[in-house]
């Protein structure tokens, strides 16, 4: 299941290629950033209504949205999960979750 | 670098008995639930405004920040990213994206 | 132009003897809360990219309405703009915007 | 209390003027425009919690925020609550709510 990220960062690379009417990733692409912008900023909403309601497969479910329109956007702009992984890899190597704390101080 | 989002899970796990003062995440914890999700809506934000600069090291670094605290609220309802995962998997073991393409309209 | 939101107020609450079917804001009561409260973060986030595109008229657009979901969510909760008025008044009849900095810091 | 709107956007434009460190506003200002939108975000996220917890108080507080920060983003940008009353005005003077449904629709 590791590679659930990558192989989908693949299929989010192959979307560019299809018809906007045959794929949402397609049409999301199509209508542009902003659209892809709206869809994270709705999923992020949700994510805080479900964790609110505290319903366990409410919160995986937006949580999972939330993350897919992430990746959306972040193939939308050449990047993908494996930048963001490094990131948060990075900021363990260094001197792990301290580090982040030090930051935010 | 694949199970990067394992590990983080079981850093986040033991950072339940840090104590509050100590660690930025065993803080967040004490503060309750809103405190989190506070966080995740801070962090949708950021990654808008860093998508509309559209520079790819700051976009980078926000969506980070934001699964980061997905992660956080995820331990902290005892959840993990399997879950999530799961779910991405699930949606493509069955048809893939069109199956989030019908389930939308 | 000053009683406005007084004004749509009254028409918001009579919206809750609407026909769901016949009214945009009947059927979000009919939704139920978490539908005005998407709404809300799907207006800011508007608000967002329409203030970083910096085009006045998407800005006030948005703005508009996120302000009229909010009044949505109020009607919703026996509440009005009058006592979100008088919240911000009375910050202002205390000492003033500094009150609010001192709050902050 | 129905000029308040009015007159805190007066305040808000004399902040312009004021030093940074004396005032959150002015503070704001400096920080630039990403700092005021990032402040919408967050209350706009407060907005939620605090519906979904159902507290009045807590609603009418987090939706004075809310609006307040909107305010400090129409006198950065140099418009003002006029704009968005009228816009909301026109809305109705057209045909009532029923041309926002359509508009959706």
């Amino acid at each position: 299941m590791n590679d659930i990220l990558e192989r989908l960062s693949r299929i989010l690379e192959a979307r560019k290629q299809a018809d906007p009417d045959d794929s949402y990733v397609s049409g999301l692409y199509a209508k542009g950033l902003d659209a892809i912008l709206k869809k994270i900023g709705e999923e992020a909403a949700e994510t805080l209504l479900a964790a609110k309601d505290g319903v366990p497969g409410r919160i995986v479910h937006e949580v999972a949205d939330l993350w897919f329109h992430t990746l959306v956007l972040l193939a939308r702009q050449e990047l993908g999960p494996d930048a963001v992984l490094q990131e948060l890899e990075r900021r363990f190597g260094l001197s792990g979750l301290e580090e982040k704390a030090q930051r935010r101080s």
